[in-house]
């Protein structure tokens, strides 16, 4: 749990700090947009804009491991910005090998780096390797399987790291106020979807002040309500029994 | 739509023309226990005895296609029964081609025999195969993509049946009965499972005379909601607006 939070905090901290910096070079127009108390982050119309995303298989590393995967003095290249501000999508990909002999040939590495290296799969992802993934939330990897890391410059031996990621949803502050939940809730999406609508119970919030927000599902969760055929999405918090007793 | 009904009806007569056999040649106790008013098929304690399954990609062959694919002469050879009465897994599987030189080597056949021939994948399967896949029911393939079967005798070019199975839930009469449902209407199913529990609406009865209560959903939806792990599924109508308007 104390891993956890020391990674919401540091990803909250990046967070604040980019956006610091980007206030501080950015025109006055952006600058209103982006950092003024009548629109929090990622508020569109005076409310939020729900965005729900779909995370395929994918790793963080130490620099440490970095170093390792991709040669001594290498960093993580960005290559594509992520939703979430300060997070990006690497150039590197690293080959991912399990038991029995099976391997993903090449998992994206996300950025910045962490303290621990973590491997995110679907679940179909860890049938095909050959490992069985439990769903965890992000950072919670004590007790979990290991793997093998290939890059261009050496190999990792992951003892423990590999998980299914528990659906959780990234907010600011002003968001969480606006649902009336708090970090660590629980909450639910609604998926509107032609002949596959459903609900994802247990979506954990992650609140901080520097986050937009969005749902992050897996590749199985996403083709199960095929999302990106639906037609709404919606949160809310857990239901509470109702007067009635309905 | 005739066509759905088409099969179901066929489906219904196979399953009923199966019991009447198998009761018949059956011994006294067996015929009490599957046939009697007091224990509807498939009830255990008086009660319906809910079985959610997951449907791996599987396809349906014409007799016709059977022969093309497996030489002159060749019938379905059971290897496994299915829950369902008379429905079995081939000893037979298939080569999938689809567009761009993609293949699945190996689907399963499943038995018996159908009016039309019908590829059922997940979402996962149909991208990997490159075709992408409507959510339909069984037997409404109008207008679906199709695709090449490829089999140790011969190949056979569908111009369409590649779906993607919705969610349905198989039962006799006296579940409906039970739950308060007829053919053709949507229930809700609940699969609680640790950190990723979910509820999946649209799914579709098919009640018949001779069917077990039985929820299909295929490997994505399985994989979701982590459902070999599930600690409880519960099936219910699609719930109604409350008298306190909850």
């Amino acid at each position: 749990m104390s891993m956890t939070v020391d990674r919401m905090q540091i990803e909250a901290l990046v967070r604040s700090a980019i956006r610091q910096a980007q206030s501080q070079g950015a025109p006055a127009a952006h600058q209103a947009s982006s950092t003024s108390i009548e629109s929090p982050l990622g508020w569109v119309d005076g409310k939020p804009n729900l965005r729900v995303s779909i995370s395929a298989r994918h790793c963080h590393l130490t620099d440490e491991h970095v170093e390792i995967l991709f040669g001594k003095g290498s960093v993580l290249e960005p290559d594509k910005d992520l939703y979430q501000d300060g997070f990006f999508a690497a150039k590197q990909t690293v080959m991912v090998v399990g038991p029995r002999r099976r391997m993903l040939p090449s998992v994206r590495v996300l950025g910045p780096t962490r303290p621990f290296s973590q491997l995110e799969l679907a679940f179909t992802d860890s049938i095909s390797l050959g490992i069985k993934a439990p769903v965890r939330h992000s950072g919670k990897i004590e007790g979990t399987p290991g793997c093998v890391l290939v890059g261009p410059a050496g190999s990792v031996q992951l003892d423990q790291g590999v998980i299914r990621a528990a659906r959780h949803v990234h907010m600011n502050d002003h968001d969480a106020a606006h649902f009336g939940v708090a970090n660590g809730d629980m909450m639910q999406l609604v998926v509107t979807s032609n002949d596959c609508s459903m609900t994802f119970d247990d979506v954990l919030v992650r609140a901080d002040k520097a986050a937009k927000l969005e749902v992050h599902i897996d590749t199985d969760e996403g083709n199960a309500c095929n999302l990106d055929a639906a037609s709404a999405v919606h949160l809310q918090p857990m239901p509470k029994p109702c007067a009635c007793g309905h």
